[in-house]
């Protein structure tokens, strides 16, 4: 395996130093659900995790892999949501400023929560470029570290602990799969199913229409969007050099899915589980649902990554 | 106390008689709700129990209190929707036929989830005594026993072992909140934290609105309400003379509330804590927030009723 993947001993390192800062999270099952894909399913309540979504397990670990200078001078990062909100609220719990570059049309339920957290927010355009020169500035200005919200070890890292401690509970599952989006999380949970699972493959779930990490796994190189034409708002990122080879190595498929199988699977969990997560949080159930033969018999794990929803614009 | 309360040994063995047929529901907290509150609230998540309500938990009581002839001829309740839902499910785990009696004008998610337990409805006008009489009729035809959704003894029982449960993890709650309908959850919270509890108080909201059980306290007879126009529509009904002594021997205070109090509590559950709840399972959170004078520095558990919410009639 090449150098740039972790050992077990970072995971387990990492794992000990989240375990006091995070929410331990429930598992939930759900016998209709169950009936519906013939799996077993079990779903790893990350929505519940401080600041919403498993992004803070990520924004912690990278708040204190920082130096204390570093911390003094704070952090900054470009999101469109959750990662903004995590390491708004991240930053508080250690006592560190944390500047937040959202676009514009970032929904308010997510600008107010990173305002709540403390968070100096900025606006700007919702194009990358423009999300990255107004970090720049921040960063020039301020000496504030930058912080990506998914291709970084520490980010990796912080997030395979939400599976570690899946695993602690569930140590048979065979399988485990989550959203794909930046590639953090799918990159994180592989490395915890490989060193902590008994033979647990790792598989994500993307929208057809930004499969860019379904079609990076066929061509062997990172590839991008040309549209992002999702209601799944967290996975409309590409992957990044970082993460992909830990994907490449230990993500054993990706499985595309249709947007309205997304709402529906949505609607599912909110209906049946009595549990409130994002459209992106949706789309693992609904590769289950898409793809029941893959998964029939199985003990499965589903991550469900994050509940923070704008109640003015649900899809159904 | 008078010979129609219950003794802790019936608590005790309804208890044990439940355990193994309902979800053992988690306790769910919110550092946001507790720093807006100034108490430490713990919220009993019966929203995930099994049928998404405490309902389950007399319907099993009252069917397992039936001899076998009479489960053999069925139960038949009206219901405007979670007691029905809860006698479907209770009834099909139990292998005893259901007849649901619902008014027309129940929400569309309640029906349908009748129908998936294999609760066989029958329709009427939404008027208490049209429910009564489909009632009647079906019990006449097929000799099926009529379930009362709040004013018997086995439902109060059956309902009290949410509290024994709550109590058993968090035996020094000082404080209880229910939200007040028919009586039969108030009823049964109170005589578990009467017999569970260390001087725990038992305390219940109620919308202005349908304010019958606060007037009833009041007055010291079993007062109705002229008009029901309340967004929690699980509070429309009024006590029954089985619950009300309960209620006036054990119940501390009941707390009014305001409309869009019940609205706020319940959008401030969904937003920050991430679990669905219905309208009526929001009041008593709208209690604690409208009197925080009364909670404040204790430990309060509340028991979150239900979440069966039809989605295309959100109030937010």
């Amino acid at each position: 395996m090449s150098q740039a993947i972790p050992s077990r001993r970072e995971l387990q390192d990492v794992y000990d130093r989240l375990a006091p800062l995070v929410h331990r999270t429930p598992v939930h099952t759900s016998r209709l659900i169950d009936q519906m894909t013939g799996a077993q399913l079990h779903f790893k309540c990350e929505n519940f995790q401080k600041s919403g979504s498993f992004k803070m397990r990520g924004a912690l670990n990278s708040i204190l892999s920082l130096t204390e200078d570093q911390r003094g001078a704070g952090v900054v990062t470009h999101s469109s949501g959750n990662f903004g909100q995590a390491v708004a609220l991240a930053a508080l719990n250690l006592g560190v400023p944390a500047y937040i570059v959202m676009p514009e049309n970032a929904p308010t339920v997510k600008k107010k929560a990173v305002k709540s957290y403390g968070g100096m927010i900025t606006q700007c355009e919702s194009t990358l470029a423009a999300r990255e020169m107004e970090s720049e500035r921040i960063q020039r200005e301020t000496g504030a570290s930058f912080l990506h919200p998914s291709n970084s070890l520490p980010v990796i890292l912080g997030n395979s602990t939400a599976t570690v401690e899946f695993l602690d509970e569930y140590p048979d599952l065979d399988q485990v799969i989550t959203p794909v989006g930046g590639g953090g999380l799918v990159a994180g949970t592989a490395l915890a199913a490989h060193y902590f699972g008994t033979d647990c493959t790792t598989l994500g779930g993307e929208p057809f229409e930004v499969d860019d990490a379904y079609r990076s796994l066929k061509s062997g190189k990172i590839e991008t969007n040309e549209t992002t034409n999702t209601i799944a708002d967290g996975l409309r990122t590409h992957l990044g050099d970082v993460n992909f080879p830990i994907i490449q190595a230990l993500v054993s498929e990706i499985i595309r899915v249709e947007e309205y199988q997304i709402v529906r699977a949505m609607k599912l969990i909110w209906e049946r589980m009595k549990i409130i997560v994002e459209p992106s949080c949706a789309v693992p159930l609904a590769a289950v649902l898409r793809k029941k033969e893959k998964f029939e018999g199985k003990k499965v794990g589903i991550i469900l990554s994050g509940g923070n929803v704008d109640f003015s614009a649900l899809p159904f």
